[in-house]
This record gives structure tokens, C-alpha cells and sequence, in this order.
């Protein structure tokens, strides 16, 4: 008997370097219940009074990042992203799965910086690579990544909890991701430094998730929960703050005075006062919004201090008036004097 | 105070149409879990003594299949593809989490197709949408999905448990799979009948998780498991029992002529003997392949009969003899005289 092979096409999409991808690069980021990549799929144990929680995002080379950036901060913003998911949901990341379609010219360098910058972060947040797949794309190199975090039942924050009278806040600074990416473009104001600029670039590369932060507002059964809705910030503060309103059946108005800015922020803002669009409605933050019952702003400050990261009232759900729909008009944004601005084709400006 | 907004090209990975794609199509695919897929993440609640079981896959057309195909079937055999990984472990799938980066081309009817697909398999499957992504891509599509099973504690099938004198079992046929993108590609002899042709295409566009077998193989707490190690046929019969080699330190002897063919894959063989090497080497085929000891047989016939799907023994561990290297060599191949047939670039011949 002389029977030939399959085809080489049909193997292309299994060849051996996936295999050897797999054993060199990913199987040593691999924890105990991925059976080091090598069986079917990854165990995962149940945590006695904890739900799992789960978010996947997807990034494309040249849509979501540069095709040149560096490998290593390409996987851990990815992560990062996926993480700050999990912080605004109140849980503790646990794992995660990826998979990656990568064309010819992501070689071995490409690879080893790429599993460095993800061991880098896998030890910064103690979570481990569960599974995944790799495969061979004539496209743009394209990731996806689902992370699995738990959180105690019931102590999940949502987007849908926001009610009438609550305080909104924000953690950090606003508007350093979208400024950074106008760094990394060349795109701010001359007079701005260079510590400025790579400050802000920094910001969008590394975004920070904010997961301590996600557990303090959750609480511990011992306390209610701090806060009563919570999402993060990905498409802009405006965008994100209708997502909470639509949830949860509110209004909000926003102090575009009290938006908590960044030193390179605010000499940014300074420089070309058409960048305070940014904090408003840049994204990329993965800040953590939230709102808040006035009689929680003293525990809140207490957080604020245990966690060196400022906490900034920057508005509030109206005590009274009608729910708005689910647009950006759910949310007003006023300047110091209670003047309400408009988002129109050309920014944000007064009626 | 007139601000400007983001640039539109900021905005690119994240247009209104991501929202209304995921409000219109994938929305109504979503479990309780999932909130609506308006939140920051999904909850899966913990099952008292049962372990999560995690899968990915990723797929690019163009790579993993036609670009044609129909899309209802490139989205049931994605999500097969890991129910076949859940089936496994002896698992029972919870729901998944898919990503999608599409080009601009795949507009409203292809994504109705592509989610009636999913709709069509969660019914048959009783599993859900718990999350995912939706990004824009100037590539081909590519799909990521991670699917969620439960298995009960210390009862998951394992690649690693092959023992000496364990037989070597395979569910349903062999080769329809590989012969069946023949068929789709116009390559079977043109002997075939329409209707052979059609149902191998079927096997290849279609998988069969073997879900309720993998359960059997488990068992119930009352049972011992029946089998010692399990996976699932992706990569070919000889590639994927070299890993259960492994695993488990053993080597493997298959009986070429023992292989369960289907009537369509019989006819092809028939007319074109160098076939032979799809069953054993062609991938595709998603059936489970086991190794039991002796002891098992009659169980083993009694869950055939209840499942009403063949498992024929194509084989065994031999009792003695040194385990092999992590090579195809651990597998020998014998002919019905018992002559070892070597896999060679030419195919599998007699030495």
C-alpha cells in the first residue's frame, strides 16, 4: 500500500511552527489548569461564594495599535483593557485565554518580546494564561483575548444602578489617553515638553486598571457596596456616562471645570484650549466611573487616601426630571457658571 | 469655549456600527449572564462540584475556510470546533464568548446568516452568548470563541491516562472530514456519486460533537470512568494519538484495516486506494479517540447501543516496550498481516 499525504494547503492551517509557537512561547505563560496547553482545554476550580466574570476584546495591527509598536506593550495594553473590564465589574482577575492569527513576518523576535510583555504584566496582576490558539493570517496580525475574573455573588457592580441624587465620580485623570495618542501622532502643541508628551504616551500605551479600586467600590460583605454603578472608561467619558444613564433609567449632568486633568494634561489644555474635548470625550482612560450615594463620600475619600489615587466628584444624577433617552442628551455638561455645552460636529460649545 | 472632537479616525475602532452590529445581531443571542451584552463583563455563576472547562479557537477565512462558505455554517462549525474540545473532557457546554474583526464587505445579510447560525446551534447545544467584541478589520474575517463547559470535579477526561494493555477506540468514521474538502474542491474520483460527495462535504462543513459520548466516557459518581484518556480527532488520527502517546509515556499500535469507514468514504477509498491516508492522517473529523482497558469492552458496547454511534477498537497500547519520543513514531501503523506501514513524505507505505 502507497497512500500519499494530505495536501499541503490542508495542513497549512495546522502547521508544526503553531505547535512550536505554542511550546516556546505560550506553554511557559501557562498555569496549572491549562495542563501546559497540551490537552484540550483548560480546568478552571469554582471559588466557594464567588461568580466568575468574563469579558473578551479583539485588536487588529493598524486599527487598534501601530503595526510597529512595541510587542511587548501591543499584549499588555490588550490585557490591560481586558483587566480594566474585570475592575469595573468589582472582580479579581483569575486567568486568561488568547488567541492570536499572526502573518509571516511576526517571527520569533516579534513573539519573544510579545510573551515577555505579557509574563511582565501576568506577574504585575498574579494571573495566568489558561489557553488559547494560534494560527497563520495573510491580514493584519489580529489578537483576542477573554479574561476571567471572580467577584463575590452579588457584590458585581453594574452599569445599571445609578440613582437619583448620586454623586458621579471618576478615579484618576482624564483626557492623558487620548492626548497620548495625538503625542505618538506628533499632533499636540509645540510648546509642550517632552516629559509631557511621553508622559501622555505612556498613558495610552499602559493603560492602569484601576482593579483595587473595582474591589474597594464592591465592598466586603461586612459594608454595602460604596458604589451603585460603575463601567470604565473606553469611548470617552460622555459616551460611557450615557451608558450608565441608559442602564439605569437616569439623567446626568457633568462640571467640565472639575474634570480632574493630568500636569501634561492641563499644560496641554493650556497650550490649545480646543484639547478640553479630549478629557470629555477622547477614551481610552480606563479610568473607573462611578456614582455614588452622597452619605459615601467619606468612605470614599478613605479609599481614595488607602489607594493614593484620587477620586473626583465631577457631577451628579438629578434628584428629579425626566430619564432622558439613550443618546449622549442623557448627559448635560455644564461649565463653572451652570452654562450647559453642546456636542455638535465641531466640539463642545455653548447653546 | 469651542472645542473640537476626537479626529474621526480616532473614533475608526469603535464606530456607531459596532453598536448597532452587536445591538442587532448579537443581543438577541445573549444569556441571562451576559446583561444584555451591555455591561463590562458577564457573570457565570460557580456549579457545586463541578469544575469550568475553557476552549479557544480562532479562524480566518481564506485559511480556515472558503470565503464563500455559507456563513450560518462557518458559524456553527467555529462553535463545533470547541464543543468537540468540551466533548473531549467529558465536559457539558455552559455558552461561549466570541470575538469578530470584519472587513468592510461583511455587511447586514452576512451577519444574519452568520447568527442564525449560532442561533440555530445554541438551540440544539442549550447553550448561550455570555460576551465578546466586535471590531472592524481592513483583513480577512477572523473569528475567536472561547467556549465554557462544566465537567464534574476529578472527572474530566485527561490526554495524559493511557496505561499499557489499554485498547484504542475511535467514535463514529474516519476520513470524511479530509475526504469532504476534497469533495468540496472537485478532487474525488469522478466515480463518486452526488450524493457520496454531499455527505462527506456534510462531514466537513458540519462536525459532530461528540458531547454525550464524552459524558459516558466520564461517567457518573456511581462509575468508575471508562476511559483511561480521551481526545478529540482534529489534526488526524496518527498526529493526535502521538500526544495521547505523549501524555501518558506509552506508545500505540493502530490496525490500518480496522479503520470505521462511512459507505460515502468506502466508495472513495475503493476508487482511489492512495485515499487510505485520509482516515488515518487527514484531520477534520472531530470523532473522539479513547483508550480503555480490556475490562471496559461491555460497557463501552452498552453506551454504543444507547448513544446509537459506533465505537470501533482500531487498536492498543502494548503491554510492554519502551514509551516512544514525542513523535509520530510512537504510533505504528500495522497492516491487517500485522506489517508496519511508515508514514512517509510520499504517504503511508509498507517498509
Amino acid at each position: 500500500v502507497t497512500v500519499r499525504n494530505p495536501t499541503e494547503s490542508e495542513r497549512a492551517a495546522r502547521t508544526p511552527s503553531e505547535f512550536e509557537r505554542i511550546e516556546r512561547f505560550f506553554a511557559p505563560l501557562a498555569g496549572s489548569g491549562a495542563l501546559g496547553l497540551k490537552d484540550d482545554a483548560a480546568l478552571l476550580d469554582p471559588i466557594p461564594g464567588r461568580r466568575f466574570v468574563l469579558t473578551a476584546d479583539a485588536i487588529v495591527a493598524g486599527v487598534h495599535y501601530l503595526p510597529d509598536d512595541p510587542p511587548d506593550l501591543v499584549a499588555r495594553k490588550l490585557l490591560r483593557v481586558n483587566l480594566s473590564d474585570l475592575a469595573a465589574m468589582g472582580a479579581t482577575p483569575e486567568g486568561y485565554l488568547l488567541t492570536t492569527a499572526l502573518p509571516p513576518d511576526h517571527g520569533a523576535d516579534w513573539l519573544e518580546r510579545f510573551a515577555a510583555g505579557l509574563a511582565a504584566d501576568q506577574a504585575e496582576f498574579g494571573i495566568v494564561l489558561l489557553g488559547g490558539d494560534s494560527v497563520a493570517t495573510p491580514g493584519p496580525a489580529t489578537f483576542s483575548l477573554t479574561a476571567v475574573g471572580s467577584v463575590e455573588v452579588g457584590r458585581e457592580l453594574r452599569r445599571g444602578g445609578a440613582r437619583p441624587g448620586d454623586h458621579i465620580y471618576v478615579s484618576g485623570t482624564l483626557g492623558d489617553g487620548a492626548l497620548g495618542l495625538r503625542a505618538l501622532r506628533g499632533e499636540l502643541p509645540p510648546s509642550l515638553g517632552r516629559g509631557e508628551r511621553d508622559a501622555l504616551a505612556d498613558r495610552y500605551r499602559l493603560p492602569r486598571p484601576r482593579l483595587a479600586l473595582g474591589r474597594g467600590l464592591a465592598g466586603d460583605p461586612a459594608t454595602a457596596p460604596l458604589a451603585h454603578a460603575a463601567m470604565d472608561i473606553s469611548d470617552g467619558l460622555v459616551a460611557d456616562l450615557a451608558h450608565i444613564c441608559a442602564a439605569s433609567g437616569v439623567a446626568a449632568t457633568v462640571r467640565a471645570d472639575r474634570l480632574p486633568l493630568s500636569p501634561a494634561a492641563r499644560a496641554a489644555v493650556e497650550a490649545d484650549p480646543a484639547l478640553l474635548a479630549l478629557p470629555l470625550a477622547g477614551g481610552d482612560d480606563y479610568e473607573l466611573l462611578f456614582t455614588a450615594p452622597p452619605a459615601a463620600a467619606a468612605a470614599l475619600a478613605v479609599l481614595a487616601a488607602e489607594l493614593d489615587l484620587p477620586l473626583t466628584r465631577i457631577g451628579e444624577i438629578p434628584a428629579s426630571g425626566p430619564p432622558h433617552a439613550a443618546t449622549d442628551r442623557a448627559v448635560r455638561v455644564v461649565d463653572g457658571g451652570g452654562h450647559e455645552l453642546s456636542l455638535s460636529q465641531q466640539g463642545y460649545r455653548h447653546f
